[in-house]
């Protein structure tokens, strides 16, 4: 299996743009071909879109194709729109990693893209329910910030987890946040603030849950002859692992404190990658609400289970700790545009391991993980790396 | 890079059908399981979905994991969705490829599934156009039937082609359909009937279009190890290729009766395959309209461009002759069930060279190729055969 690596990347700005989805895919497609001298659109042999639902906010399917002909590219080997609700970007990467990892391809853009926020806020929220099973729990009202509070609920009462710990996770993606031009949200925030947000579902309150975001990202990825030919600090594709415990939250045998299918998904990444959880210097996690980050620490083996909401009020998961979680802002303050969630994450892992994140950056970062929930119960980890495995 | 192939298939009924996209996986999944002995869902490592429009139809995305959910599937490498218009099965079947050909996995099934027909037909139609670019295109009426009639048109301009012989691809289509119980249409088509149907866009008549049909279909995918393990008659995947010339009508810069990615995608097919035009036993080409058909024969170099009509006139891509086209009935025949047609073509071609497609059998069936338009301006191909390239 051949070696891959991320050459390029760009993101738009994220937040409530009046943009189409032609203006996302400029923006993005164009900062991830001005990150890397020396390709131009035709160069570049395929393209793969994640995108979740740009048939409900657009009318618009085949946005793969669409994208390709905004931005100049004519695919030649490789061309798909990928959809796995929270984690398509990630499962875009993926495809073509596998291309390029059989010798198949070996040079393609992935991008992501979800214009979500619609002129009625009730139908962008009520669009949100198609990533959960429409006739047996979206229809009764169980979409996702329900389901997550129940995590959380249950966290508390297992393990003593409390709202203050909670609050924590959003103060940090808030305040990581105001450093990232390109971030949903600009003004950090305190635990004040936080626990004086709006209750969304009991834990969770409006700034520990992510919001309904417009925006693109865009990576190159390359196999290792093309990288090292366009690039002296390639960021290489070292682990990925992807599981599935249910689809239906009725289907999640365990207690939703515990989500077997991200540790299952996280081994495989850290066996293939050759790394351990300590190795880890930055992690772009699933932060779709508080509990999800927390539940994560536990799960990827940053802390033991249950002691999470020591590990953030400790101050673990930030800068100076022992793993810098979501510098970017995360889903809660970066803002989650389904589709680009996934591609945003590594293209900050690619700026933090080339040492090129500002003031945001992670010191002497050479390990970076990201991880996407898609429902409780599936989940799909990436780990690159600064050097090869 | 690892050989990869086809060890099991299988088909819903396809029609108008008063089933959920959960009825059609169900059948889809059960009867490619039943196909193969040894394999229960649990065995298989991931499952991919092609299926173009379930948030517009069904208000689901996410379907990749409810159908995994569905068929008692436990993805522990793989999964997601596929989108590519009416190339959205075949874009999921090279997912699989390349995961296992990389070494990624070595059991994957994929499934297409398309619910299209709603209780108004109105609207039905209305979601097709979702596939050409909604701002400049179908907004202004230009969804596909027109396309595919300018292409027409412009064919029997340039190459005297007469709507005799596009009628007469409708006829060996509703006829090879009458021998496939799984078929839309089962009663086959005079000539007379054709030319004498309803007018859809000019020149082309309903008998020479696809229907808006409901189905799926599902084959599993596995690494040389576990095919040969599992089937002494495994199908092998031999080669693909895909390329774009364009999203929008005016993109294309080619006169419409050509189309250079076609070509190009064919070319790339065979060339990894190792065989030529002339060593296919059968091609399930994209006849979603009659036109679309002709212009296949001549871009996979089955027949000199301009020659399809008497290519398809004396009877040379049917039974008999140099290649039979589209055995199962083809998109016209059987039915375009957007996401499970590319899906449903290669289950069509696993038959037909294992020997095992009675009254429609092509006789002594080695190489089978199928194809997929998104659009006229990109294409995908795909080439198998009864022994590895």
């Amino acid at each position: 299996m051949r070696k891959v690596a991320l050459v390029g990347a760009g993101i738009s700005k994220f937040g409530v743009r009046r943009a189409s989805y032609r203006d996302l895919i400029w923006e993005a497609g164009k900062a991830c071909f001005d990150s890397v001298a020396g390709i131009k659109p035709r160069d570049v042999e395929g393209l793969v879109v994640g995108s979740v639902m740009p048939e409900r906010t657009a009318f618009q399917s085949h946005i793969s194709s669409m994208a390709a002909e905004a931005l100049g590219i004519k695919p030649s080997v490789l061309s798909a729109r990928t959809e796995h609700m929270c984690a398509s970007g990630t499962v875009g990467i993926r495809y073509a990693y596998a291309f390029i990892a059989a010798g198949l391809a070996d040079l393609v853009m992935v991008l992501g893209v979800e214009k979500l926020n619609q002129p009625s806020s009730d139908e962008a929220i009520l669009n949100m329910g198609t990533g959960v099973d429409r006739e047996w729990e979206a229809a009764f009202g169980l979409t996702a910030p329900p389901c997550f509070a129940l995590a959380a609920q249950r966290h508390m009462a297992e393990y003593g987890t409390t709202e203050e710990q909670l609050g924590l996770v959003g103060v940090k993606n808030h305040t990581h946040a105001s450093k990232n031009p390109n971030a949903h949200f600009g003004k950090g925030a305190t635990l004040e603030q936080v626990l004086g947000s709006r209750m969304i579902a009991s834990p969770l309150r409006l700034f520990m849950c992510s919001p309904i975001t417009d925006g693109a990202a865009a990576v190159i990825v390359a196999s290792e002859e093309r990288a090292r030919a366009l690039t002296d600090r390639p960021v290489w594709i070292r682990g990925t692992g992807q599981a599935l415990d249910g689809f239906q939250l009725t289907s999640l045998h365990e207690d939703y404190a515990h989500w077997p299918a991200l540790k299952r998904a996280a081994d495989a990444a850290y066996t293939m990658a050759g790394v351990r959880p300590g190795d880890v210097d930055l992690a772009e996690v699933h932060d779709c609400f508080a509990i999800a980050e927390m539940i994560a620490y536990e799960e990827l083996g940053f802390c033991k289970k249950g002691e999470a909401g020591a590990f953030v009020a400790a101050g673990r998961s930030d800068y100076g700790g022992d793993v810098v979680v979501n510098p970017r802002g995360g889903l809660i303050g970066c803002g989650h545009p389904l589709g680009a969630t996934g591609v945003a994450q590594a293209a900050e892992v690619f700026v933090q391991l080339r040492g090129q994140a500002g003031p945001r950056q992670v010191a002497d970062a050479t390990i970076g993980l990201t991880h996407n929930n898609s429902g409780m119960g599936e989940h799909v980890v990436m780990i690159y790396g600064s050097e090869p495995a």
